[in-house]
């Protein structure tokens, strides 16, 4: 198997340089490419690309920097997308053959945000099908033969692969936070209904538009200019924040949840997190557990079943417009996606109902939480990035926060079996200020270089 | 100027019928194609039809009638659908050119249910503009010089013009209440959420799929029949209620609410809406007012910029998609669509987070009214259609529910300048089943003839 190196390489460290006339967007755009056509056969992170495009927008958008007037920090930032969002000048086929070559008549929302803000929109990034289990052709760039994760598959390895510094995501599972940490990048799953999903095939009530990047401060640069001009999703008060990513702050209180994820984690990852617990008590921060604070066991009693009920949720959600797409051409979804029609099918809506009162019963005991610490911590995955490319990796450690809706980031500062692995760090709901300060100095203070 | 005659043509009631083999769906289905075949050129209702399709669909359910297999009380009921809904069987225009000839790779949930239920799709209705303001070509069945009302237009007039005994519309302001009124049919505007809007060019947050339809009974089944194949909106509960519709019931306690329509009202018809209280009264009904309940006046003043906020809520959730087709056709959009954007453009994210704050005390104030009655009753518009067909009426009256999400109904029972008029009832939010219960007292004490 041939190797590639992974690079991440921020694009907030390149503004200066573009102000100072000694680089550009367009020379960025092209180290981009030049990586793109190097390492794209192994890596496979692309659906499709506008080259053409992104080079003219580079173009503009470096007579902007030159002027002193880019329309944003993110202008001249290369994007790619997870191709279950529309672009206009890009087909959408969501992993499905039923997509094949759709094309849609718009940008999505965060499409036409990022635009807006100046972006390039690079290309669309392969995704499993209709963002659920079925992978796609994507290769972890730590590793061609592992999975990157998924189902934002492409755009947490073009990151790993240094073919964009920010790529756009959807979690309603573990669909940011996992694939982030395989492929040892940051991950950013804002609150639920921060970014607006508008034009996104996605429709479910715990599924989040969220940013893959190589920096925290790209991460929140991008979240705040797709909030500020396209909001966050209708009747949703969108991503809460300053236009400046919050600095670093030491949190005093944070608490280990261990979520269902720890009786199947590898011994090496929850040794490494318990080295970084270690590390963060010995500079002052105290920790509470499920073994020492009510609150905490509540809620990991709460979360248990994380999994098996956001199956529920997602199941019923899905139901339109699976019935749709089996009607037209039934051969053309996967096993997994009949299984789960078969599954879906022997709910009622009823059954739908105490489901969600469920939910909410899990939403109240997290919440509660917020008044015994600032922040929670925990592994985005049970280990590093599994062999193969049959599947893409289990969520345990990533269905509460989807479930909960609260903001979640990864952080990649562990290393297993020469993969990497991620620190996960939970906030709460529309917090996710609080949650990039506190996950700065985590960051930093375990030796990270992620700012 | 021709004349046609507006027929209200329940299917409920021919059901028996089908079961006793003195009727079909098929034929059913031919009397309404000669309705079309006849009046359609002077209605225009229609932007696409697909009779073929809808004949084969009409032959398997009169197959299952006959054999006593009905898939569900609306098996083999002729719909027309609201153009901003997708069709995998015809193109979804969205009255715009912008939309011209584009095809979805789906139907949309609603529809969906509706096949799954046995109904039959017979066409497209035609809508203004993105469901907003721009009028398109439907006349309306009652005189062909006026408005049958927007958005939902083509269902309207459809369902007036006998073409189909249901019309699937959408509501965000008062787009199924106002165009209910014009045409003299009921209208049902559900609880927020309550039916399934996946695969809607719609993506406002108070906007709601309803039911244009000949009889209440009707209206109920349709809206069952969806909500138990495919549910609410993502994290709605869908609508609660019965497989049967409520049977009616006397209210002890009615409000009286003029909302801010009242003072545009014609005198005709504010003269019908005291004639009709007076007979509530007489029948022991207790009705409450402003000037007498302090929750009603907290409600009506609750209510007076009712108009002014729904529009700066729909106008920032309208910046994206209308960003998008600004930059891909500008031309191709209304002067209106320009002026909105132009509106727009100045609003800022915490200007919309504002606007839904007062959203919420609205909410809250109207939902305390819960405790000192039943339902609410009103005008459904200031009066009958107006006449010309360069706009499509104005909604003081439908604001209201719309902000507030709970359910309403409008009856044909009123009558003014030889147009029809609607009363209005308004129930309280996931009670719709109450509602239709209530409604259908009220329609039969008054003289309607439309359960």
């Amino acid at each position: 198997m041939a190797k590639i190196t992974p690079e991440l390489i921020p694009f907030h460290t390149a503004t200066a340089a573009f102000s100072a006339g000694k680089d550009s967007p367009r020379e960025y755009l092209e180290r981009r490419i030049a990586k793109i056509e190097a390492d794209e056969p192994q890596v496979r992170a692309f659906v499709s690309l506008n080259i053409d495009r992104a080079r003219a927008a580079a173009d503009m958008s470096s007579d902007r920097w030159k002027q002193g007037q880019p329309l944003s920090a993110i202008d001249g930032m290369p994007v790619g997308i997870k191709d279950i969002i529309e672009t206009v000048d890009m087909p959408t086929e969501c992993g499905s053959p039923i997509y094949k070559g759709w094309q849609s008549n718009r940008d999505a929302a965060v499409v036409a945000a990022l635009r807006e803000a100046g972006a390039i929109i690079i290309g669309k990034t392969v995704t499993t099908e209709f963002a659920a289990m079925e992978p796609r052709a994507t290769r972890n760039p730590w590793d061609l033969g592992r999975t990157p994760g998924g189902s934002s598959s492409g755009s947490a390895a073009g990151v790993a692969a240094g073919f964009f510094p920010v790529g756009i995501g959807t979690q309603a599972l573990g669909s940011l936070i996992r694939p982030a940490s395989y492929n040892g990048i940051v991950g950013f799953k804002p609150s639920q209904g921060a970014l607006n999903r508008g034009g996104a095939i996605d429709y479910l009530s715990q599924s989040v538009i969220g940013v893959l990047s190589a920096s925290l401060e790209d991460s929140w640069n991008v979240a705040h200019a797709i909030a500020q001009r396209v909001g966050g999703d209708p009747g949703f008060p969108g991503l809460m924040g300053p236009a400046q990513r919050p600095l670093g702050k030491m949190p005093r209180t944070i608490a280990l949840l261990q979520t269902p994820g720890w009786d199947q984690a590898s011994f090496a990852a929850k040794r490494l997190l318990d080295d970084a617990i270690t590390r963060l008590k010995s500079r002052g921060v105290t920790v509470i557990t499920r073994a020492d604070d009510k609150a905490v066991a509540e809620v990991e009693m709460a979360v248990t079943n994380g999994i098996a009920l956001s199956h529920k949720i997602n199941g019923w959600e899905w139901l339109w417009p699976l019935n749709s797409f089996k009607t037209r051409d039934a051969a053309a979804l996967s096993k997994f996606m009949h299984d789960r029609m078969a599954t879906n099918a022997k709910m009622t809506l009823d059954d739908y109902r105490a489901a969600l009162a469920e939910r909410e019963t899990i939403r109240a005991s997290y919440a509660k939480l917020a008044e015994h610490c600032e922040a929670v911590v925990t592994l985005s995955a049970i280990g590093p990035a599994p062999v193969g490319l049959h599947g893409t990796g289990t969520s345990p450690f990533n269905a509460p926060a989807s479930m909960i809706g609260n903001p979640a980031i990864s952080l990649p500062l562990f290393t297993e079996d020469s993969m990497p692995l991620g620190l996960q760090v939970m906030g709460f709901l529309h917090k996710d200020a609080d949650l990039f300060a506190i996950a700065g100095w985590i960051d930093d203070v375990l030796g990270g270089t992620h700012a």
